[in-house]
């Protein structure tokens, strides 16, 4: 068997007591390390805790030579993953080519970064639209430098319906881990120039995002997290310290919503008047 | 200090080591049974496990009768939740309470039924627009049946985008837990409605969720959770057994998304020709 276990947000005590349970049980321990990482341990710690061997996987172990899994043909297998289990593509696809093995599988559920979001920030999450992440800027074929316009659009999508918007930061393994303030400063990058592009249409991109309130939200599942939340204009203040972090651009705030901010997350006071 | 501790999604093995840590360590412990449940497990096997008396807080002790909450100036009172901890507006109240008495508070992360349906699935988190929930069915003063159209309409308006609706169905201390099923039939009905109301402006409503891909998940977090996907026009077929349940429509499906669901979830195979 196959069974894919959520290891959860931060250190090695994020796991679940059934998570450990089938991880004691394992006649193989394998973790994914490059679509999330507990930032709170290490591997050696891990492996004190939970009395295995743990063997890294790296991405072409999972998308390419995954001839590992035919041990979960009469072997218990355990593939850890940080975060819940099965959020990423990657995790499907392998579940797809094991069930093609005749594998069977089975998935054991950890803290997510998703719904500690709404806990951490006070927003509810039926206020939630769709989702978004920041890539890293990059340069093109002809020395351009890129920054994609796709998470800006969500939010404004989102923002037109009052919906908050969840926005996943990069993880690079060259680049390292983006910050919700450079996240921000590239949110601002795609107003301004939308702003400027159209000038005649005077205000239409004009601080839609500049204007929102921004939640950083760093270490979450730590036993401090950093929570901060300002106007999205103010980038400059989101000094949230290491990493994991994520990002939220608020739609329109209830006033529960907002009483949250100011006492959780030093949010101007002012978004009480509105 | 009040510790807010998620117990994840079905029975007493779901709480994280540091949740379980945390229980074990403290003076006080709460559980709040009204707006969540543990269906696989009970409160004898829960105290046995965590080796503390569990007190049982219902609707009026977390919203009105707070005076409990001073303890925490002094004490380690936890206060447990199914799920994730602090998802529903009583519980961000509770903290602010708690706050304004000066009272430290933290939050310990569970699973949440929100990132479990991404993985039962294999729907991926971003292509999810804003959830909706189904409440039961009401009489007005005046004896007429009210079913609500705000969670189809929800539907709709994500469907625009391609995007899938995460449905949340209600859970009534009169009326019990309402099933995928029911939830599904309750949809139709308002899709029948407003598809006889519309009947000059033919096809506006017909079969738009009728003919989406549903899908019911009950019992996440357990041994052998059910997932069925199916038309939603096809409800009748939508037979999960037990609580909890939850359920899907679907937007636009990725090839990827539509093999996971024809291989773990019973989907019709003609969703992988289109």
């Amino acid at each position: 068997m196959l069974i894919f276990v959520g290891l959860g947000l931060f250190d090695e005590k994020d796991v679940t007591l059934k998570g450990l349970e089938a991880i004691k049980n394992a006649d193989i321990v394998y973790l994914e390390a490059y679509t999330s990482r507990l930032t709170g341990t290490d591997i050696k710690v891990m492996e004190k805790l939970y009395e295995r061997k743990i063997n890294v996987l790296f991405r072409e172990d999972v998308e390419i030579n995954t001839d590992w899994l035919s041990d979960a043909l009469d072997k218990n297998v355990v593939f850890m993953t940080g975060g819940d289990t099965m959020t990423s593509t990657t995790h499907i696809d392998l579940r797809l080519r094991a069930a093609e093995m005749g594998i069977e599988t089975k998935l054991i559920h950890g803290p997510s970064i998703i719904s500690a979001v709404y806990g951490l920030s006070g927003l509810q999450n039926y206020k939630f639209g769709k989702s978004a992440s920041i890539p890293f800027p990059y340069t093109s074929s002809r020395g351009v430098r890129v920054v994609t316009e796709t998470p800006y659009d969500t939010i404004l999508l989102n923002k037109k319906s009052g919906l908050h918007t969840l926005v996943f930061l990069d993880i690079d393994p060259e680049k390292g881990y983006m910050t919700a303030k450079d996240g921000l400063k590239l949110l601002m990058e795609v107003e301004n120039k939308k702003s400027a592009e159209n000038a005649e249409d005077a205000g239409t991109f004009e601080n839609i995002v500049g204007n929102s309130i921004a939640i950083g939200i760093a270490r979450a599942g730590s036993e401090k997290p950093c929570v901060y939340a300002d106007f999205a204009r103010n980038f400059e203040n989101f000094e949230l310290g290491g990493p994991l972090q994520i990002l939220v651009i608020a739609g329109e705030l209830h006033l529960e919503e907002a009483k949250a901010l100011v006492t959780f997350a030093n949010a101007p006071v002012e978004i009480l008047d509105e």
